[in-house]
């Protein structure tokens, strides 16, 4: 029996590597490639996804899960994920993964173009062929009749679309007044003060911090892209960030989100790297570690009395004539825009429920996708205050639903507020964290979320976890409490 | 029959990608590869290759090539290599690889160590086993009575130990009198000229050297790393440097080196990747165009007429001390080294006959691996005037034995004898190329070697593709009279 388990840890881990070959590949398509390498790259990906596909759907790893009993907690977990694993590799037809494979890449290109023309129409088919194979999908899996519920499940394991409805109604009534209250304020941050950062400053300065976090950079790098992302796990994290000599808080922001979802892959078990014990616990949990180091913590008062001296050192001629509370303020700007990626950490939650509203109109038939951009330019003037002038600055804006990545959005406002219900819980367990970050010490913050988080793995889904870790339901009081806390006294004296 | 050849073309570019999928891999630890991450990126390593192997087993191959009767040359040259390849695979016992693969990864440490604590004696058991490992790998290829042959066969088709021990010898009788001569000239270089160039001009610099010789930028990419390289294929070719402040020549010579392996890479049949059309004719033929761009092109005087202003103009305080004629002889240095790495191309042949002499001894029996660092020595001291001081600049200098790489050394001076004769006939078939060089335009001699050597592939193997394309069999005599041009001129006047 203990051989069959180690066997089966094999062939999870085989799975695994396979993964961050394609990682790595991927990361060097963003970071490296030469400029007409794409369709080499591509063909090298698409042999290592059939190999890792192969490798999860072997057969031999179902008769295994059928096999084996689990003789302790941490085995129960891995044969429960594993087989919610193998289980979608084998139910989903080799041909209907091709043929997604195949649309996705399609759908792409036709979404760049659309954005490029400004043009919904010429993306609108393919949108609405994604949805077709998304309810073909669920059906496959057995989520026939629920597939919006199917596409959150993927993403957040235990997750729906009533209990997302629910949360994100409470945190719509508590958050519109308050956006409405900060834009009415005379209060506003000027982001403008910055000019002319070099880019090697910026480089050693967010290296200081995210080093000072925590990131250990003998199991991980941080390069440039174009988009900012995080991959790899366990020995090898790959973060990257961007720079702009006038914007030097986007890179540092950036870098800083990433090295949140860095710190969580470098922090789970190494010895379990690659089978469920060392794997994330879904989306919403791995966002609301980036989020919680990019908002909670780093924009923070006490963050700020740290690094704000050591950004003087480096930039002195550049900050002369910025007064501290500007420099707060500009990192704590908020104030509404079209743009979901540009926005602050208030209103961003706002463009996450436009978004899920829309998705389930969409999967429950009542929003047809012809409809989409009136609905969408409708819903944004509800809820950040403006109307798109263009689909390119409205529907087209987001990359996702040319992947069919469905019920993707959602996890990055639950990030939101799983990051803010944790923070008030470990600044309970943890007392006098300000102090420590006063003092660039993010020890006891790390030390906190390896245990309670990073070391868990996929043991719990995101609902379970809270519970389990704060000792109540998830719900998004919290964020709305930390919002309130952190900005009120910057915008509404 | 053409589904089958298109069939065995799909199963070959299946093992060629898996092969350029481990050679990013391999890239990648050698240029940005966290410190800590070695582990991981072993495993991930292990397991391409074990995929590899695989696919390059795979029985469907074999069967498709007893069913193939080719059509037309192409699809002979085709069959014929693909059957070469497979039948290597296949008759390796899969335990022997896996042992040979265990054993290399301990003979590398030990050499390491060895080297670090200046022991041979610490390294030879590994040795030893390696060369009754190579002796069984001969006889599971049907090659048990001539295992030189078979290691030498391995890396350049169709030569044997006998046709390249009557090679060197000529060669060495021509070239120790030069070397003779050399060393007893009052004429001396003097590298020590180069100070204090800073890294990103030196970048710049070689990036417009290399550029210009016709390197694809965008289909291949420099970076840097401990020992300068080249490595991937097609679209995606990957080359290596290194730079020192205080030795400028060492980097842009390297480049220039590995420029020379990836236009030979970029300039074979794209369409053909992946299959023996695709692929090159052996490591003596790929040297051949490293070594020709090396010291043909890049150490004669209308290359420098060419560049040494556009060296000034980037360094001009650096050598504003440096007359031209210090210069050109600073490129041209000959001077005796014990160590091959750092030798000029005169001593370099010697350096190589040396251990071809003594892998031949060490297989057929007339020298113990318990003798060698003597016989190490004393053939030092013959060919090159100087006897190693210790193991570690002796007999412990190179990796290629601790991995089990015996019959490669040969391929360096073979391509040294290559570049030479090819040189001599392209300088008769396209007149004029020394103007060309003075004005930086190279790609007449490109041209040339994409139709003459590059876009052959696999179709010849080293003897017969220069007999093919110099008319002539090979020979030692151009190399001879090529050292004999350059250097007589510069140091026997």
């Amino acid at each position: 029996m203990s051989g069959s388990y180690e066997r089966l840890l094999e062939k999870l881990k085989r799975v695994h590597h396979l993964g961050t070959v394609a990682g790595l590949l991927g990361w060097d398509e963003q970071v490296h490639l030469p400029p007409d390498s794409a369709d080499q790259r591509a063909e090298q990906l698409a042999l290592i996804a059939e190999l890792q596909h192969a490798a999860a759907a072997d057969p031999e790893i179902g008769r295994l899960l059928d096999s084996l009993t689990p003789i302790d907690a941490a085995q129960e977990v891995v044969i429960r994920e594993a087989r919610r694993d193998y289980e979608r590799v084998v139910k989903l037809p080799s041909e209907f993964v091709a043929e997604k494979a195949r649309h996705s890449s399609a759908a792409y290109h036709a979404w760049a173009a659309a954005k490029e023309a400004d043009d919904f129409t010429a993306f609108a088919p393919h949108l609405e062929k994604h949805l077709a194979l998304a309810h073909r999908e669920a059906a496959y899996l057995g989520w026939g009749d629920r597939p919006y519920d199917y596409a959150i499940d993927k993403h957040d394991p235990g997750l729906t679309a009533a209990r997302l409805t629910e949360l994100f109604d409470e945190l719509q009534a508590g958050l519109v007044p308050l956006v409405r209250a900060i834009a009415a304020s005379p209060v506003r941050a000027n982001p403008g003060i910055f000019r002319a950062f070099p880019v090697d400053a910026q480089r050693e300065f967010l290296h200081e911090v995210t080093a000072r976090m925590g990131f250990d950079y003998r199991r991980g790098r941080i390069d440039v892209s174009l988009h900012p992302f995080c991959e790899g796990a366990g020995a090898d994290v790959r973060m990257t960030t961007r720079f702009d000599v006038d914007n030097p808080l986007d890179s540092l922001f950036s870098a800083i989100h990433e090295t949140g979802h860095g710190l969580y892959e470098q922090g789970m078990p190494l010895a379990a790297q690659g089978t469920p014990l060392g794997q994330n616990a879904g989306m919403g949990v791995h966002e609301s570690q980036s989020r919680m180091w990019e908002n909670q913590v780093s924009r923070s008062r006490s963050f700020w009395n740290h690094f704000e001296p050591r950004l003087r050192a480096r930039f002195p001629a550049q900050l002369a004539g910025v007064g501290s509370d500007a420099l707060y303020l500009a990192v704590n700007q908020v104030a509404p825009t079209l743009i979901r990626v540009d926005s602050d950490e208030v209103y961003y939650n706002l463009h996450i429920l436009l978004r899920f509203a829309l998705e389930r109109r969409l999967f429950s038939g009542e929003l047809t996708v012809a409809d989409l951009p009136a609905a969408w330019n409708a819903l944004s003037q509800e809820l950040l205050g403006l109307t798109p002038t263009s689909d390119r600055t409205g529907v087209l804006q987001d990359v996702h639903w040319s992947g069919g990545a469905f019920g993707y959005f959602p996890s990055y406002c639950l990030g939101n507020m799983i990051a803010s219900q944790l923070w008030f819980t470990v600044r309970e367990a943890c007392a006098g964290l300000d102090a420590d970050f006063e003092r660039g010490d993010f020890s006891r913050l790390l030390a906190w979320l390896r245990a309670e988080i990073h070391q868990q793995g996929r043991r719990y889904g995101a609902l379970e976890l809270v519970r389990r870790v704060t000792g109540e339901e998830l719900t998004p009081k919290y964020l709305l409490r930390y919002l309130e806390e952190r900005y009120a006294p910057l915008y509404l004296r």
